[in-house]
C-alpha cells in the first residue's frame, strides 16, 4: 500500500486508508511507518498530539475491528505513547483480535529527538493463516543483521513499513530477501512534507519480494493505491541453494567476529 | 582482473598472469579464485596435483618476488595444501615480504567433496601504503556475516575473488559494500569449464565498488584484462549516513538474535 499523508491529521489520514482497505480482499495488507500522522516533526508536542496507547488507541481499535470485518491482517506504523515514551511504532492485528506491537531499533535522522529507541529485540509473530511475520521499519534496511534476525527466527515474510528518504533501500531489499530466502513487503509513503525549515520528498516504489530478491510488484514513486500478489509463503521454508548448500546451515558463526 | 584459466595448468596460467600483471602500475591488484587451476574438480587427485603449501609453493614465491619488483599489492586465490588438508585459499602478498592467508569460510556445492573448510575466523591484513585488507572467496558474498565481520575489523578494501556462476552476487556486493561503507573488488573468472559429467560457465563482470555501493568499474562477461581505479581507501574510514546516523555506532547488537 503505497499514499501520502496529510500531516497531523490521523483522523483525514485514517478514513482515507480505511476506504483504500475497504476495497481490497487479502489474508496481509502492509501500510507505510507513521501512516496516519506524516513524518517531519519539528518538536515533541506535535508527535504527541497524534500518538496513540495501544490497546487503548482509536485508531487501533478501528483498524481492529476492521481487521476482523475484512478478515485480514494489518500491518501499519504510527507513533505510540507508553507512560513518558514516545516509540516509532509498526502494529501487527489479526482478524482473531491478536496483535503484536515492534517499536523502531534504528531511528533515523531527527526520530532521535522525538522518538525512543526500541526497548524489545526483533520477533516473529503469527498472522493469518499461521504465516510468521516479522516487523521491520524504513532505515532497519541498513543493517543487515535486523533481517537476518527475523529470519533466523522463522519470519517467512518481512514486512517492512517506510517512509524512505535515500535512493538506496529497495535495491537493497533484495539482497536482504535473497541472503535470507523471505519474502518482504516494502510499504513506502509518497509525497514531499514541509515543516518549518525540514523537508523530506519521499521515494516511493513500494515493492513485494520473492525468496530470490526477485521483484513481484514495484510500484512507481508517484501512485497511490493497493497492490496484491499471490504468493506461498511456505517457500521462505526452504533455505537450500545447492544439494550442497543451504543458506542458514551454512552459516558458521563461529568463524564471524560480529562485535 | 578478469580472465579465462587452463584447466589444471597452473604453470601455463602463471605464465598468462606474470605477463598481464608486469604490464600494469598500481598498489594493489585482485586475481581470481583458484586462479592458477580452474575450478570443476573431479576429484582429489587433481586438487593434489595442483595444490601448493605456504611459503614453499614455487607460484607463490614467484608471486613473492613480482610483488617485491613491482612494489604492488597481489591477492590471488590458489588451492592450498596444509598437512593432509586441501583449502581453497586466497593469499595476500606486499611487496615487503609479508603475507597473510584466507581459508574459504563457506563452501560452494562440490567444493565441499575436496576441500576443508576455512579453520580461522575472518581477519584484516595490512597492504602496501597500510591499506586495511579484508579477504573472502566468491560463495562468501551469500552470508551477510562475513563482509560484516571484515568490515567491523576495520577492512577498508574486501579483495573477492570469485569463480561466480550464479546470477545474484555482483548487484548483492553493491549492498555489501553499502552497508559496511567499504570499497569492494570482486575479481571473476569467465569461459565455461567442462570436466567429464560436470560444467560450469562463469559470470564475469569483475567489478571495483565504492562505499556507497556505487560502481567504479564493471567489466563484461566475456573480456580479459586488469582495471584500475583510483581510491582514497580512507573514505571507509567514514561510518557515518547522517548528522545523526553512523552504519556501526547505530548498530544495536543486543536487540539482535544471531543464533
Amino acid at each position: 500500500m503505497q499514499y501520502e499523508p496529510i500531516f497531523l491529521k490521523p483522523m483525514q489520514n485514517h478514513e482515507v486508508l480505511s476506504d483504500l482497505l475497504s476495497n481490497i480482499v487479502t489474508d496481509l495488507v502492509v501500510l507505510p511507518e507513521l501512516a496516519l500522522s506524516g513524518y517531519v516533526f519539528q518538536n515533541q508536542e506535535e508527535v504527541d498530539s497524534v500518538a496513540e496507547s495501544i490497546p487503548d488507541g482509536e485508531i487501533f481499535k478501528d483498524f481492529q475491528a476492521l481487521s476482523a470485518k475484512k478478515d485480514m491482517s494489518i500491518v501499519y506504523g504510527f507513533a505510540e505513547r507508553a507512560l513518558d515514551n514516545y516509540y516509532n511504532s509498526a502494529a501487527l492485528i489479526n482478524p482473531d483480535g491478536s496483535y503484536a506491537i515492534y517499536r523502531k531499533i534504528q531511528l533515523f535522522y531527527r526520530e532521535k529527538l522525538f522518538f525512543s529507541p526500541g526497548d524489545r529485540p526483533y520477533f516473529v509473530s503469527t498472522a493469518k493463516s499461521e504465516v510468521k511475520i516479522g516487523m521491520m521499519i524504513c532505515f532497519d534496511w541498513q543493517f543487515p543483521e535486523a533481517a537476518r534476525s527475523l529470519a533466523l527466527q522463522g519470519a517467512q515474510i518481512i514486512t517492512h513499513p517506510s517512509n524512505l528518504v535515500l535512493p538506496w533501500c529497495q535495491e537493497a531489499m533484495r539482497t536482504r530477501s535473497l541472503e535470507n530466502h523471505v519474502f518482504s513487503i516494502t510499504s513506502n509513503r509518497i509525497g514531499t512534507e514541509q515543516n518549518g525549515n525540514f523537508s523530506h520528498t519521499f521515494t516511493g516504489q513500494s515493492q513485494i519480494l520473492g525468496t530470490k530478491g526477485e521483484i513481484l510488484i514495484r510500484m512507481n514513486d508517484t501512485e497511490t493505491g493497493i497492490y496484491t500478489v499471490e504468493i506461498d509463503a511456505a517457500l521462505a521454508n526452504d533455505k537450500s541453494i545447492t544439494e550442497f548448500n543451504n543458506a542458514f546451515q551454512d552459516r558458521r558463526p563461529d568463524m564471524y567476529k560480529l562485535i
